[in-house]
């Protein structure tokens, strides 16, 4: 009976102190990032910090995980209200070619480009960075409904991913979302075609 | 007569010390590139050094500059050598996606995401980062040779300097040269229209 609300106690830390991190890292970038900084912004002792990671780099690890792990989810909530037929391109493109203009895509960004310069950390984030790459790719298939064995399918929706990673180094400096939102417009013409095919293969099948 | 020479070695030494500081920035990021080490990399005496950047903010200001010259006379230089008609769709989009893939990328990159949580650095960039942008998006048009007043045709030019850039990110950790060689491909079919309505308009006026 003790046990279970230890645990709980235990989870609600470690997340206190993952959202920190982010917090960290978006606003004051790796080299400030420490894990007492954490703590202290988390209001959990430093002890209680290293309890859960010991190292700086067991940190990282936890914290791209989680970044990751959020936003999946945030995506996968977010697709249920989506509409369905032939809006469904816009939708999705507006939503995908969004995913990386805020806080959590500059934390993760202070990550990897610290990573370019520093071999420690890049063995530790680039097996992650292809681990969550891959996620994210699955997640936006099932979104787009598309189906990746017509030729060019899989890599238009890879460029979707890439252009929106693009576009989030776009926004870092100042306030890109007005032209975003023009992209966005135009790349749902991009998407039509391949997320259409899906319409029509539901429609023969009589949905 | 002697004022020719003085002015060339200046300018030389000037030169010695941009391609520096993109290397020193490339390999240990920001934080670790000051105008000293700038000036020992280019074998360059410190007050050789001051004397034609005075202040940090100054030496980034020239380096991001320089950075987008060589950039754009690179595009321009090797733009002479691109097919006409149906193949350049092709050769353009290779071309524009590779654009991002080196050390020159990385060490802008470094600049940016620095600027992203330092105010200072941040005014000195944004500006700037505006003028490049604009003028990368004029040279890629120019190179494509399509009429932005099409609808559509100056979203999907940004959008192919966007992707660029979000490719040059799934590099920095690793070699994504053979993914982005399939994108490239992918691209081309999304250029083809602009580009061949162009080839029309040239077939129509008699070139």
């Amino acid at each position: 009976m003790v046990r279970e609300p230890r645990q709980e106690r235990s989870r609600t830390t470690r997340r206190r102190l993952l959202t920190a991190a982010v917090e960290c890292l978006a606003e004051h970038g790796w080299t400030n990032t420490t894990v007492a900084l954490v703590a202290e912004r988390a209001g959990v002792s430093r002890g209680a910090a290293q309890h859960h990671f010991p190292t700086r780099e067991d940190l990282v690890v936890a914290t791209v995980e989680f970044l990751a792990e959020e936003q999946i989810a945030e995506v996968r909530s977010r697709a249920e209200t989506l509409p369905r037929g032939r809006r469904r391109a816009l939708a999705v493109a507006r939503m995908l070619l969004n995913l990386y203009a805020g806080p959590k895509f500059r934390a993760a960004l202070h990550l990897w480009v610290a990573a370019s310069t520093d071999e420690a950390l890049r063995s530790v984030l680039a097996p992650l960075e292809a681990r969550v790459g891959r996620e994210s790719h699955r997640v936006a298939v099932e979104l787009l409904g598309v189906d990746e064995s017509r030729p060019g399918v899989r890599e238009t929706v890879q460029a979707t991913l890439d252009l929106a990673r693009g576009l989030g180094l776009a926004n870092l400096l100042s306030d890109d979302s007005k032209r975003r939102e023009r992209l966005v417009r135009q790349w749902a013409t991009v998407l039509e075609p391949i997320v259409e095919e899906n319409v029509g293969d539901q429609a023969r099948s009589g949905t």
